[in-house]
């Protein structure tokens, strides 16, 4: 285990905290408010620790996958635990606990919640709630491969494999470099047509960017108490299309706008994530008009925005589904564990490993039937290599284990069972409410210490998709060999 | 496909059939119910034809996989249909949409019942009820391959692979006839035990043989509307001790007799059943003495009996679980998906598939860390098959989403969510009850005709490891090559 490269990159981390803390203080003193000393004092401490980390370059640079999942793991720990340190000392969330556990719902853009008035917050917290959001979304390993060639670079797609979503690594262009740099450019033009086209559908500049923040990392977090059931429909519209936007495989962008549009249309994960969430949309819309009483443009629109928000793991909400009928709860239910596309800054298992896994079941017939005929499985045409495949199948395993594991820690609680269930299901997936106690209605607090410790682990395990967690709490990853 | 031994086989199973109606027939002349005449009459019917169909073997009795598949699928749907014609002859359950589930739910040993009322049928009805269990607990093709040597026998295997659960087929001796009927043997013993327990616990006759039928096959239909709650706390003793020991792998109990015993008790299956096994019971009666007012000895032998009950899939009562506190329901949930050892009577996804999914993720932390150390995964200190890793993973992901897509249409009744989950769990695991609407005390006549037919098919799934099914609806099969 490389330990100097791991301090040097967790020194490199708390610099990049301590400079995107510049942007709340910032808003502080645009709203005049005294609450954003914290940021400064924060970021001032931190740059500090950091620059002496970060001072001498280790000699030994090299890494490998092990010291990729544990630098990973730390620092997604050490964001969490920095990022939460201004809503603590400010007071605006008087408990440790508390505060950490909207840091980490922040970071992981889950946009689970502990608070019952968001609107109490101020306006420089508020602001730095959503930014992590926008930061946790894309990744900040990614990040900081973007800017900084600290390392050589065979070495960064452990990093990235590790942070990235998805049951393969599709890297945009052949170097590791100059794909986190397109994948930043696509995310922050997304978010950068958002904000214009809140603002012209008439949401106030500060709302338009928070919310923006949240949409394209399908973070969750709102700037009010009602979500975004308080906005005009055409709010409400312009979120349902980035939701949707934001859950396509980001290679369909660069695909399309380097004119390969025939190939960016052909690719079966948009084709099947296109299809789960249209088809969902049309079989809730027609379920609750005929249930509660919506008009035909509410019942689409509120079908819609649930099923975007749910599916790409955002967590908005427009309507409180869960007093919805048992057919569309289902499926809001089901979408929580499908999430959006790989290469996406969605949560869940992904489109493209539900597709393997359909894949794997149809050519496990056909060969259950003709042993002899040994089949292929490909996507795109492309022939999958039998090491995704495997890993594909190892992670739906680990991820209902962790599943299980997680509910039975939280029924310690003693809470009704579909609070429970929807309560992890929503952290694993990085969704953010779930039903009954934890619906569009409710909130985290209700939840004890542990549980919400047991949430915090499931809300990291989701956005690194576990093995990173699992691999630095392996007592055989600290052995020495 | 051999169409010519597929029929020949069919008609061996009406052959079957008709012979075991002489037993209920005998009960309902021993009690002088007239309802009895149902089975004389189906009887003959069935054997007329099956004679007509077994009369000339057909001149290619060669099969395959898939072959093996398609008869044992097509053997346990003639089973259903021709079992639950007394029933329906009866008057005894009026609609056959009923009768059918009924039986589907005897052949399957799930012990799921559409009946608000069992006391009310005749003995006769009631005995078949619980006989059907018996039979279909051990498989009836098993039972064919004990009895008759038609088929060669390097064929033999695909039809026990296909009506025998567990993630590989464990022959006891190279021979499969023998290890058939080595099977029957255990399983008939252990009866036979039960039924001499039962009656010296204080049990009248005729409710011992009934219970001791749908214990050893874990199949749980009871002879009263109170199931097991209405016995002695003794009687419950002695069916949570057979309900432990149906749970078991069988391969023990001939390491056992053939002293073999350190082997035996070596098993890694066995030890982590038991481990499960004993260890939610503990927590259980923990949690139901806190919080349900039960003495002691009462939440010990309620937690007992329903662990046993749930992970052996057999699906007694003796207490209201349903309204037992969110951990314990939990537990119990989570067991459904369990079950019990494979080469048992019991359904679910089985210990050793959770064996080796633990063991599976193990491996793979272990390989991400070292990608060039590759490991073997071993049970009992022997390797595992790529093949049988492979399956097992493949099983899991089926597993799941017949279950998801079983709920959603399920879901369509618009009953609330733990009915609905509870309910294909139950049925897909071949437990019998779940919670709330389908809680013990509640029953399965509430669903539509089209839920009834899909927890149908999901009890049939259940019973026959999913693919047997897949292969028979998958028009692949039907192709000519």
């Amino acid at each position: 285990m490389n330990i100097s490269i791991i301090i040097y990159l967790l020194g490199w981390i708390l610099n990049i905290v301590a400079s995107l803390m510049v942007f709340p203080f910032a808003v502080s003193i645009y709203y005049g408010e005294a609450t954003g000393k914290y940021f400064l004092i924060c970021g001032v401490i931190m740059a500090a620790i950091g620059f002496a980390l970060t001072r001498k370059r280790p000699k030994n640079s090299k890494f490998y996958a092990k010291e990729g999942f544990v630098i990973t793991a730390l620092s997604w720990l050490l964001l969490s635990i920095t990022g939460c340190l201004p809503f603590y000392f400010s007071g605006e969330i008087p408990s440790f606990t508390n505060a950490l556990f909207e840091c980490i719902s922040g970071f992981t853009t889950t946009g689970a919640s502990i608070l019952s008035d968001v609107e109490a917050m101020s306006r420089c917290m508020m602001f730095w709630r959503c930014f992590i959001q926008l930061i946790g979304g894309m990744g900040v390993l990614v990040f900081l491969l973007a800017l900084i060639p600290f390392t050589t670079s065979g070495q960064n797609i452990y990093l990235m494999k590790a942070e990235s979503p998805g049951p393969d690594v599709g890297k945009l262009v052949p170097k590791v470099q100059k794909t986190a740099y397109y994948l930043y450019v696509i995310y922050f033009a997304l978010t950068f047509l958002e904000i214009v086209s809140l603002v012209i559908a008439g949401a106030p500049l500060y709302d338009a960017v928070c919310t923006s923040f949240t949409t394209t990392s399908t973070g969750g977090f709102g700037v009010r108490n009602t979500s975004l059931g308080g906005y005009s429909p055409a709010v409400q519209y312009v979120v349902t299309v980035f939701l949707y936007l934001s859950g396509l495989n980001y290679s369909f962008f660069f695909l399309f706008f380097t004119k390969r549009i025939k190939e960016a249309l052909s690719m079966e994960e948009i084709r099947l994530y296109t299809g789960i969430f249209f088809g969902s949309i049309a079989i809730i819309a027609i379920d609750i008009i005929r249930h509660c009483g919506y008009s035909l443009e509410e019942g689409v629109r509120h079908a819609a925005f649930q099923v975007g928000s749910i599916m790409t793991t955002a967590g908005f909400t427009t309507a409180n589904y869960d007093g919805w009928p048992a057919l569309s709860a289902s499926i809001l239910v089901l979408l929580m564990f499908v999430g959006g596309c790989a290469g996406s800054t969605c949560g869940g298992l992904k489109v493209s490993r539900i597709l393997i896994y359909l894949k794997t079941v149809k050519k496990e017939l056909a060969q259950l039937c003709h042993p002899r005929n040994v089949k292929i499985i490909k996507i795109d045409g492309k022939p999958l290599a039998h090491n995704t495949l495997r890993t594909a199948n190892i992670f739906f395993i680990v991820y209902i284990l962790l599943f299980a594991v997680s509910v039975l820690l939280v029924s310690l609680d003693e809470h009704d069972l579909v609070t429970n269930f929807t309560a992890v299901a929503s952290a694993l997936g990085n969704i953010g409410p779930g039903l009954s106690l934890v619906g569009p209605v409710g909130n985290f607090d209700l939840f004890s210490d542990l549980s919400k410790y047991v949430l915090m682990f499931d809300m990291l395990a989701g956005r690194l998709e576990i093995f990173p967690m699992l691999v630095l709490l392996n007592p055989a990853t600290w052995k020495r060999n």
